[in-house]
């Protein structure tokens, strides 16, 4: 019990801080409270924090001014909302007991195998936010590169699986995709989703928000229709319609994904048994039986030769079959963007105008998705090997596509048109040329300087295609804002960064 | 140049937030801040900030309310300090470029030896204050077991001493002496420093503050003299009195071990190589040339059995012996904590009673300290082998190591009677018996508890000694308070932790 020395204090009074420390749970106390001095907490100390039944493992940062009076302890968003507290809740704090699950990790430090019980033990400390954030980088590059084999990636997998929600589903075939790095505007899901329900498949697609990139497939579909839904909503659209495009983030699907996401992205420590396993985990949660994984490849892309893309496959497909699911790779061209619109709004037009038909929308982005699709509609057996492409062509051209989207926008809350941005400017051709290069990373970093994901309709878009001729003051892309200030912001970027297309 | 593209920025205004997050440099901006919105920030961005010259790259925290303004950026105590702020200097703010040194980190985790130059570059970056808690986590997970090797392990260390002040002494002998892993009380260098001074050797000791323990050996010397020395004036004090006790924290003599440390222990960490590089680059930053290294091994300490320590033995003089430095290794008892006082102030008097040859002065602490002397004359030519020992005590019993401490402490600013705790609460014993066990780690957080080492005069007098027959009634301890509430506190404690002195 020499954790609970604590017990003879008077407890504390909890305040909300409205600082936002993202997933490291963060406590204040005053440097000269009576807690910091008797308990000899300083700086950075982990602490455990207690109120009801409901209990974390904080770290603190210490206040040296009158933000915060003696008895009081100051918390986190996360914090706070993670212990459900109200202002004034009265609240103890602890030394924590060590950790066992870290000795796990310690373990993995000095190279030895953990058993599926030690990987469980890990995983479960890491969803309850056991782990500060030093703690996850340690786990994280403990399994870098190969140190975990096979066995190990499937365990770590279930682990995953096993420390959030899941779906299940009374079909046999349950379909869904997924897309190893980003490249802009390569936003296929919602397209996917109708084409597969049409044709009478199950796809309850959940999608994550942008973390780094100027848009997720849900900050896209938010702009079409409501993406927070709860796991029965998302289990009675699915049974009704076939298929949905929820936010993940609310159903806590391979929730310690999540966490880990963020630490290997401060780390840039892709461990390939760690992408493996957040990739599956979330798949298997949401209930997949079949699953498309689409690698593109190119030199602003994630994956960059086609070496590492088979590499990869190869893990993933053995990790999948120990896992009892079907998998099939499509290694893509990640050469440049897809589609033209890259922002949620923007996005959200080309995939409308896909859908519908029209006869403006981009051809890369729909082949794309009928691409996928059609392999997806091969392994469920819905299409001969090779018709999957035309079937799925043929759905779509039909408007079956559309009147399914519209279907399951409405269940979700209603079909809406996407916003629009009032602040425009176009990037026009110097001279004439053929499009020789675009580049990924700074086209996206563009859109985010425009205001995107957070500015729903601003974004960029881009006319330019690789091979393209263009003629002298022929327009290459159109940066939209929604505020004055963000458009030339975007635009001073641009100035500097002319070699974000490359005319030859 | 893509790390500027904050430059079209109206700079931000620079607020300090007092809040302590130790090394963890951390600045706090509005979230509906503009600077947020264009450059995409969210929480636990990496973010450069750059004033004047000054540049840091700190860790992002995003404030939901009224405590900043738009314009306003606010900084932790690490950081204001760091980029030398004053309130409402402007600031500019930037996505930093990649750090190279990352990407040796990472070769380091996919197994890759390390080069000079790598670790110097990595070694740099810690010191600049480059790398996040996480990447600091990641690079000792990384060297973690046995991924270094000797010669790395020499580069470490060579760059840790590179990265920080050295002090170069005319001596051709230079003494030190470092003890693994802490025993309470066991407080052996301001008693070996005027000895070895008064027999003509050179010793520039720099202690550190407490981090866990309830005194660090510059608290304790903090109760009896000034330690806050610059450079100049610990060169100037050696050259007159041949030693001097200074707090290591004021001069920066391998920085980046202080930083390592910190990670470490928040991971349980310890890798062979890391402790090795750290313990042997402060040695050599101070211009040691001769080491003597105390193991202390016992169940409640550090190193807890004697194949460990012998392993650790060995590693850090073949270390060593590639550095030029000489190194004599004392694997010493560890079961019971050494002289009587826990706490800075009590710590002091037992220093005050050895040095003054007083009769009740204790006894283990003043063998030790000579034994750990002596071993040090003997290795710098001023004892014969197995001498020392008696030359050490003689040094001590004759007066000259008193003398010698009061010039040092006279020549740091003056000696000083050490605090004394107004509130007292015996521990007696509730039988006769022997004493079989003495809880290392217990009565550290004992002391600890009573206030120590924040409240200089608090801590713990252990009359008991392992072996020792007491009678019922009889006072194995005494807990030193400076206010009531600690001392309620503590003994609060001690009425749960019976088995913190055991009898049979």
């Amino acid at each position: 019990m020499s954790h609970h020395k604590g017990e003879h204090l008077l407890p504390l009074t909890a305040r909300k801080m409205g600082i936002d420390t993202h997933q490291e749970l963060t406590i204040y106390l005053r440097s000269d409270s009576h807690v910091c001095y008797s308990e000899g907490f300083s700086a950075l100390s982990r602490v455990q924090v207690e109120a009801g039944n409901r209990v974390i493992i904080a770290t603190l940062h210490i206040v040296n001014n009158d933000a915060l009076l003696d008895q009081q302890i100051g918390f986190s968003d996360s914090a706070w909302n993670r212990m459900a507290l109200e202002e004034g809740d009265h609240v103890c704090v602890y030394h924590p007991k060590p950790l066992e699950s870290l000795s796990h990790v310690r373990a993995k430090v000095f190279g030895h195998r953990l058993t599926t019980d030690q990987i469980n033990g890990i995983v479960q400390d890491i969803a309850a936010g056991l782990y500060a954030d030093v703690h996850l980088a340690a786990f994280i590059t403990a399994c870098g590169h190969n140190r975990l084999n096979r066995r190990e990636i499937v365990d770590l997998t279930r682990a995953m699986i096993g420390a959030g929600s899941q779906l299940q589903w009374p079909q046999n075939i349950v379909v869904d995709k997924h897309c190893v790095g980003g490249l802009p505007g390569n936003r296929t899901s919602p397209i996917l989703v109708p084409i597969l329900a049409a044709a009478g498949l199950t796809m309850p697609k959940t999608s994550s928000r942008a973390i780094t990139s100027p848009a997720g497939t849900a900050d896209t579909m938010e702009t079409l229709t409501e993406v927070r839904l709860s796991l029965q909503q998302i289990r009675d659209i699915v049974s009704q319609h076939g298929g949905c495009l929820a936010w993940g983030g609310s159903v806590r699907l391979s929730p310690t994904d999540d966490l880990l996401i963020r630490v290997e992205r401060a780390l840039e420590l892709d461990s390939e048994g760690q992408l493996i396993a957040s990739v599956l985990s979330k798949k298997i949660a949401a209930g997949a039986t079949h699953v498309l994984i689409d690698i593109p490849v190119g030199t602003t892309a994630k994956v960059r030769d086609s070496k590492s893309a088979e590499r990869l496959s190869n893990l993933l497909k053995s990790v999948a079959q120990d896992l009892g699911l079907q998998v099939r790779i499509m290694v893509s061209d990640g050469s440049q963007p897809v589609g033209r619109g890259i922002g949620p709004a923007l996005e959200g037009l080309d995939i409308l105008a896909v859908l519908k038909n029209q006869a403006d929308a981009p051809k890369d982005l729909k082949n794309r998705s009928a691409e996928i699709a059609g392999a997806l509609l091969e392994m469920a057996g819905k299409a001969d090997n090779g018709e999957g492409f035309k079937k799925a062509l043929a759905i779509i051209e039909s408007g079956k596509a559309w009147q399914k989207f519209v279907d399951i926008c409405n269940a979700q809350g209603g079909l809406k048109q996407p916003p629009v941005a009032p602040y425009r400017y176009n990037m026009v051709a110097h001279q004439h040329g053929t499009v020789s290069g675009i580049n990924n990373r700074l086209l996206s970093q563009l859109a985010k300087l425009a205001g995107a994901p957070a500015d729903p309709a601003a974004g960029i878009v881009c006319y330019a295609k690789l091979g393209d001729q263009v003629k002298k003051g022929e327009t290459l892309l159109t940066i939209h804002a929604e505020s004055p200030g963000e458009l030339d912001y975007a635009v001073a970027y641009l100035d500097e960064h002319s070699q974000l297309i490359t005319l030859s």
